[in-house]
Parts: C-alpha cells; sequence; structure tokens
C-alpha cells in the first residue's frame, strides 16, 4: 500500500464565456503540486506551505476543508499529512482554489484504493471550494479532475458530462496582478437578465457544445461570446477591452474573462496563433503601470495527475 | 427546365424543451403538400388552396409572403403559381406556418435551378413567418428547411447549425383541438428571467446538444427540461401537467409544450415507446371533453422534400 503521493493539480479556465457557471477546461503547464501522506495518527494536517501564505488549520484551509469533507465520509483508520507547493495565486482566476480544493481529495483516494469516482471527488471538493467562493459550484473543481472540457450540467445531482476537445486548441492567459474577490465578482452580477439575452447566450452555449464536437474553430469562434455576465465583471479588469480587441486581431478564437477574473483567456487555433495572442496581450499591458504574467498553454485532457507514488 | 413541382413540406418541434427559440426537430409523417408552378406571367399567384380557410392574396398569406420575399430579390422573367393542400392545422404548434412559408420558397428555387442555398432559403421563409407570429424567428423553418434537429444560432446574421439525430428517437405528438396564437403565446412571457434560471436553462442547452451527439438517451432525458418558458405557457394548455406525467410515466424521455402549443410533444427512445406514450397520452385526454389527435413520428432527418417534378 502506498503511503505517499506527489500530485499536479491543474489550473483551470471557468465559464469559458458563454458558458457562466457551467463550462469549464484544464490548463496543462500551470498548477500546484501537492504531497498527501497516509499517517497513523488520525486527523487531517496541513504540515507543510510554500508559494503563497495561506492558513495551516484544516478547517480554514480549502486543500483542508475538502480533505474532511472526505475523511468524514469514509473515516479511515488512519490520518493524513498535506504538503502545498502553491502555484497558482490565488484570486488569479484560473482555479486555485480548485486546485487545492481537488489535489487533497484526490491524493486521499489514491492512498485508500480510490474508493470514490470523479464525480464523488468533485462533491466533496465542493466543500472546500464554497469555503472561497462562499457558494459551491463545481465548474473550475469538474475540469480539474476529468480534464478537458467539462460541462456541470447540474449541481444538485452533481451531473459532469465530459466534452470533446479539437486537438489543435491552445489556452493563452493573462494574468494581471490585481486581486478580484470570487464573492465581489458575484455580487456585480444581475440578478435578472433579459429573456432575449439569456436565449443568445444559451443558443451561444448550444453552439459552442456543437463545435467543440465537430472540431469546428470558425463556430467555435462565433459562439464564444459572453453578453450576460462579461459587460459587469469586465468593469473590474482594467484594459480588458483592449486586451480582448488585441487577442482577437492577433488571431485568437475568442477572449473572455477566465473564471471571476482578473486573468483572461484566449482560445486559439494552433499554438503559433496561441503565441501571438500572447505577444499580443504583452503588448496591451506592458504599457500599463500593473504588472502581469502571461504563459499559453495545452488543453489538458488529463486533469490531475500523479508526479510520484 | 421543370415547369411544375410537388413538395411534402414537413410539419416540425420548435423550442424542444430547453432550448426556447433556437432548437427544433423535423417530423415524418405530418406535413403540407403543395405544387409550385412556372408560368410566363409575372408574380405570384395563390390559386388553389385545401384543407384549411387561408387566404388567397399572395401579400396575406403565409407562403405568399415569403414566396414575395424571394421574387422580389431574384426579379425573374417569370412568374408562379402555388397550390396548397394543408395538413398541418394553423395555430396546432407544429409549424404550420413554417411549412407554407418554407415550401413556397423551395419550390421556387427548385424551379429556378437553385440559386439559393438553405440558410438563404430560410432567411426567404422568414419573411413569411413573420406574417403570422408578429416576429421573425427560424426555429421552425430551420428544421423544415435542413432536416433532422437544428439550433438556430442567430437569426441576424443567420447561424443554422445541424445536430445530429440519435437513431433510434421517435416523436410522439397530441394537438387538443384548442387553439393558441402564437402572438399570445409570446405575450405571456417574463421580459426578465432569473440568473440562476437561466443558467440551468444554458447547462441543459449544452448537455441536450452533448447528449444528441453522443446518443446518450439518459442525457437526453435528463437535459429534456423547461424552467423557464414551460411554467408560464403551460397555463393555456388544459391538462398539460397530467400528459407529461402519463408521458413520462409510460417511457418517454422527456415531454413538453411544441413550439407555443397547444401541441404537446414527447421524445423516447424506439418506435414501441413512443407508441405506448401515444397511448398514455390519449388515456388523458379521453376522458376530457376536448377533442384531440395525436401521432407517431420518426425524426425527418431530410426535411421538405420533391414529390414529383
Amino acid at each position: 500500500m502506498k503511503k505517499e503521493i506527489k500530485i499536479f493539480s491543474p489550473a483551470t479556465v471557468a465559464n469559458v464565456a458563454c458558458g457562466f457557471d457551467v463550462l469549464g477546461f484544464c490548463l496543462d503547464n500551470k498548477g500546484d503540486e501537492m504531497v498527501i501522506r497516509k499517517v497513523s495518527e488520525k486527523g487531517i494536517r496541513i504540515t507543510h506551505i510554500e508559494g503563497y501564505d495561506l492558513p495551516y488549520e484544516a478547517n480554514k484551509n480549502v486543500a483542508g476543508v475538502s480533505a474532511l469533507s472526505m475523511y468524514e465520509n469514509i473515516n479511515p483508520d488512519c490520518g493524513f499529512e498535506i504538503e502545498i507547493y502553491k502555484n497558482i495565486k490565488p484570486g488569479s482566476g484560473i482555479g486555485s482554489s480548485a486546485a487545492s480544493a481537488v489535489g487533497s481529495v484526490f491524493g486521499m483516494n489514491e492512498l485508500l484504493g480510490k474508493p470514490y469516482n470523479k464525480t464523488q471527488l468533485t462533491y466533496f471538493a465542493m466543500k472546500g471550494e464554497a469555503l472561497s467562493s462562499k457558494s459551491e459550484h463545481a465548474d473550475n473543481l469538474a475540469p480539474a479532475i476529468f480534464g478537458g472540457f467539462t460541462l456541470v450540467k447540474s449541481t444538485l445531482p452533481l451531473d459532469i458530462l465530459q466534452i470533446p476537445k479539437p486537438s489543435e486548441l491552445y489556452a493563452t492567459l493573462i494574468h494581471p496582478q490585481i486581486e478580484i474577490k470570487t464573492s465581489d465578482a458575484r455580487e456585480i452580477l444581475p440578478k435578472q437578465v433579459s429573456l432575449k439575452d439569456a436565449t443568445a447566450q444559451w443558443a451561444n452555449v448550444g453552439s459552442l457544445i456543437h463545435a467543440l464536437h465537430t472540431s469546428d474553430y470558425k463556430l467555435i469562434h462565433r459562439s464564444l461570446q459572453d453578453i450576460i455576465v462579461e459587460p459587469f465583471r469586465k468593469q473590474l479588469i482594467p484594459h480588458f477591452d483592449d486586451v480582448k480587441f488585441a487577442a482577437l486581431e492577433a488571431g485568437a478564437l475568442g477572449c473572455a474573462i477566465s473564471g471571476s477574473g482578473p486573468s483572461i483567456f484566449a482560445l486559439s487555433q494552433g499554438k503559433e496563433t496561441a503565441l501571438k495572442v500572447e505577444n499580443a496581450m504583452q503588448m496591451v499591458y506592458s504599457k500599463t503601470n500593473i504588472e502581469f504574467n502571461t504563459f499559453v498553454s495545452d488543453i489538458n485532457i488529463k486533469g490531475i495527475k500523479i508526479l510520484k507514488s
């Protein structure tokens, strides 16, 4: 029986323009590393945190809360130690809390002999995610656990669909170093939307799913539109319109807010275009006095993975 | 050059539960027949109408208005006569006006040597459809012209997607003989919907598209839900809840209002189940004093077709 596992818990992009609260995809070359260790002393302990300043108390730490949720469910005759090597900045909008929430339960599940399936892991991770966003949702968790593109059809009951990924699709991300709390980004949203706008939005969700199934890049372009959420949330992100304009001019299929921001993502056909888009995004932000970083990533179809066991 | 063409213009189901104003599918064994004839005298003339009492003046008849729209666009050195053999009752909610609007332009296009593609035909037909519903939409027109399941991603510009059809899918229809005007059925709808409900609806649209691509009948079942429109429009249809309950009990994957009603459709896996569902629907309405009729249909993947040329 394995005693210790080292895992890579990936960053993710939620919403994906038209799919507020339901769509997400998984990134490849950005993520946290975590070590989960099975120990004889019962309970969940966070023993090491690197990268960012996060609470060590399990019930105040996202990874700890999700771990406790699983731990209480299975009530094993052992305990777990969690080490967190955080690369995804909290509040960056690319699923930092989701990566933490997912990592602990994925690692524990492996060490326990996989008693739970991916949907059940998502359920436990939602408890951790709720600590940071104040609401239980799974649009970052599902792609982190399942990989690729996911559609969270419902959270109660949890119903997660894996959507195929066209082979040439690449993501470009820019993270302006400003802070937006997920809870604030939710409060800025209207409670009501017009039936007309909602109808246009579900047409786009439907057509994006169709486009992903058929690898229709032009249709992906036409579908990556958000008329419901973006008009509100973009107010929280300086130069959003300029970044979007530059990304599309550089050939991106679409460009929108990643999760609740402040990160902005673009999708492109081919890595070469994705790199051009990265350059275009850099050009916009290099003229401002806001710190930022950018990266290009393949879509990660595997999701969270074991680095060493 | 052909002088005359006889066509079958099929009935269609719009909305398909979750996809208000954007989704539709085409029926197989219910539709109008029309004869379109090329004549030397210029203009559009409706020369014969059978089945239902409809205006002969081209600019007051749905088939005439769509015909005029195409005629004015191409301005040919000839005219057209239109004969309408109407089997789909106007106002029944299975695309009666769409069948008329589509039939004339499809037939004219054939006789002119196909100068227009299917999307352009839909554009002309929208002009006819607007005469009856007071708004230009294409959710019945698109399946009548393209066949199968269609998603009207946008009407301006017109962007129509053909969605694959699982092989074992059958439709059951019941038409209670009451009148609901499309315009009235639109006025009963709220102008605003909650973001929460809208989000649930676009999750269902996305998952239905995914389910149709993957022939996942259980997911079709979970996706055929309408929390936005049905609660309002079902008030206009006596015994709607009873019919829906009976259809689902009989094994239907889903049951909802067809277009703006009063017809109600169900989708089932397999013809046998579709026939059981028909029987269950009949049981409900036979206890009322409302006249009705029912039928079971394959999904028509061809759409409008030539019977004789």
